[in-house]
């Protein structure tokens, strides 16, 4: 893993370098941890363009033992105002940090303020976005924690189901707290985000919070829900029918259906994020339900459910092969039921690498 | 809860006027929630000076019904760039909105450029902290739902115990989920933080993340834990032995006993933070162990499980009646164990209000 990681700050120190940049100070939580490995709640980092050597970590006293082991390989500082001390750092050796980059599109405006007073000599300069660009495309070892995280929650779903978990009587919340503990059981440390379960009308909400209302039968009942490993986030949407379906609960299933299928299809190296978007839903368009999905189709997934690219319709961007993103359509019928099918995949040459592996037919439980 | 949101506005709009603007930008969720009671994912909030009337929420489409239910007392704008679409509001009633103040301690350096350009014909100003200067005296309304928080931890342990749940050869992971479920049992929606399980020599590191390491007779196991209810966390930790205690387990945990006792008997209104932090600290230093407390006494807790106030040395400021506060002084001798004990207590006149009630004598199981 320390390879992984130099091999990250070796790929940034380019990015840095090609923005006229002498350094970069890391303040974001999430790209510490993807350039260092560290895990704990207070960091920060100073990328030399220069090379490791002039790349130093800080974090704080609670961390001495953990960021030996995490980050064996750097300079380390233990300062509680870490960023507040490589802002220091820097201007104590203004020759070799001249043009420092910030995370303007993390660090607050007060925040600036207050670097900005401490780095004197040096220029603090904005450079968003210059991590996330590296974390768009992911490596090998992220691969295989999303893998993980994914086979963690089709393994949760494929417990609940076979040990009668979704049953008529039961309450979104007692649905949810299940999946989640099975999810714990097939080696996530958390859900990657509050799990959805929403039964009958519910279904229809796109974001719906459990409650205690309970299953019934004939209900759709919508499960959204992911595993956390290594910081990885997985996101699988599925939708089952407690029951014999009624014909119209077929129709939009079988729509949902053909349109993820034409969603993943689209995901290819190269194709602009919005021509995906627009395959799935011409779908649902063509068959008249348009207006009834409502959100974009999909995103990123890694460190951060949710992160670039935007799979949507005012997305801009093409995609690469190695990124991770959802295609998540849905059709809602409001006050009757709603549909969504949500898969986690990874960009390849030739068609996506699919990571949740869970059943897409329609489940009658 | 209505008329509790539109006081806590009113309330605002005093801090508004004196701080000579106009209006207020909210874009912290937190903040928001605090504001209307809107708990969804996206949203800003434009306070006016003025009233109720002149103010305006904003979040988007996937929140129609939510908000309509959460926010029923305010004009609600429906618009995915929440925050641009309130600026470009202000923009448009200029003449109400002429200095408008945003969370300059949220808002990132990016985020105001891009405001900056929607927010035409009126002035953005830097106004950090309004809202957090509200949230450091709870209402009742809040104090309520910390002592349900707290209520949901102390009968999470006290099942723990009781079922046999803290025993030989079980792992820390064991334990912190058996007490994250617990706490569900007892209406938390989910842990406030990480859960602490440390076992052994474990217990000497002050933040240890549970791991498969396994409880062992003669073991200290330190148990930081916290329940949320209603968004307000609990924060306890308690320290127990398994098995009969060593005599200097005994003498560890009796100095921080006495320690926690000093620093709770300190908390009372008007007083310096760094006083309550000196009044514990004093205690483990005369004992010389000084070194072996590495952290501060304490932290606000509300909305957020770390917030204002900071009962550090260097935390600056008064406590006042209504603030929520943890105690929490730790003695760790790295490799042997160590003992943290914490309670969450109200400030009020005359001496505290805990709200962890769980006993602190050293419980043997």
């Amino acid at each position: 893993m320390p390879e992984t990681h130099a091999h990250r700050r070796e790929a940034l120190r380019a990015l840095i370098t090609a923005a006229d940049l002498d350094a970069l100070l890391v303040t974001d939580l999430l790209n510490i941890r993807y350039l260092t490995g560290f895990t704990g709640s207070n960091a920060a980092l100073l990328v030399s363009a220069a090379g490791e050597s002039g790349t130093v970590f800080c974090t704080d006293g609670r961390y001495t033992a953990q960021s030996a082991t995490e980050v064996p390989d750097l300079e380390r500082v233990l300062e509680r105002a870490s960023a507040a001390a490589l802002a220091k750092h820097g201007s104590a050796n203004a020759e070799a940090f001249r043009r420092t980059g910030f995370e303007s599109q993390h660090v607050s405006v007060e925040a600036h303020e207050s670097l900005r007073g401490l780095a004197e000599g040096i220029e603090l300069r904005r450079a968003p976005g210059l991590v996330e660009r590296l974390r768009l495309v992911k490596d090998a070892a992220e691969i295989e924690a999303l893998r993980m995280a994914c086979a963690a929650a089709d393994r949760a779903l494929a417990d609940l189901v076979e040990h009668g978990g979704l049953r008529p009587g039961r309450t979104e919340r007692e649905v949810a707290r299940e999946l989640e503990g099975r999810m714990l059981d097939h080696g996530s440390s958390g859900p990657s985000f509050e799990t959805i379960v929403a039964a009958g009308a519910h279904s229809a909400i796109p974001h719906h919070q459990p409650t205690g209302s309970v299953l019934a039968p004939g209900d759709f009942v919508k499960l959204d829900f992911g595993a956390t490993v290594d910081g990885y986030h997985s996101d699988m949407t599925r939708t089952l029918v407690l029951g014999a379906p009624a014909d119209w609960q077929r129709e939009v299933y079988e729509l949902v259906y053909a349109a993820q299928a034409a969603g993943c299809a689209a995901v290819l190296p190269g194709i602009e994020v919005s021509q995906v978007d627009a395959a799935a839903r011409g779908v649902i368009e063509r068959a008249g339900h348009g207006d009834e999905f409502s959100h974009g189709l999909g995103h990123g997934v890694g460190l951060e459910v949710h992160e670039a690219p935007s799979l949507a319709a005012t997305g801009a961007g093409t995609l690469s092969a190695g990124m991770a993103v959802t295609v998540e359509p849905g059709v809602y019928l409001a006050g009757r039921g709603g549909v969504r099918i949500e898969d986690t995949l990874v960009v390849r040459d030739g068609g996506p690498e699919l990571l949740t592996l869970s059943s897409k037919e329609l489940v009658v439980v």
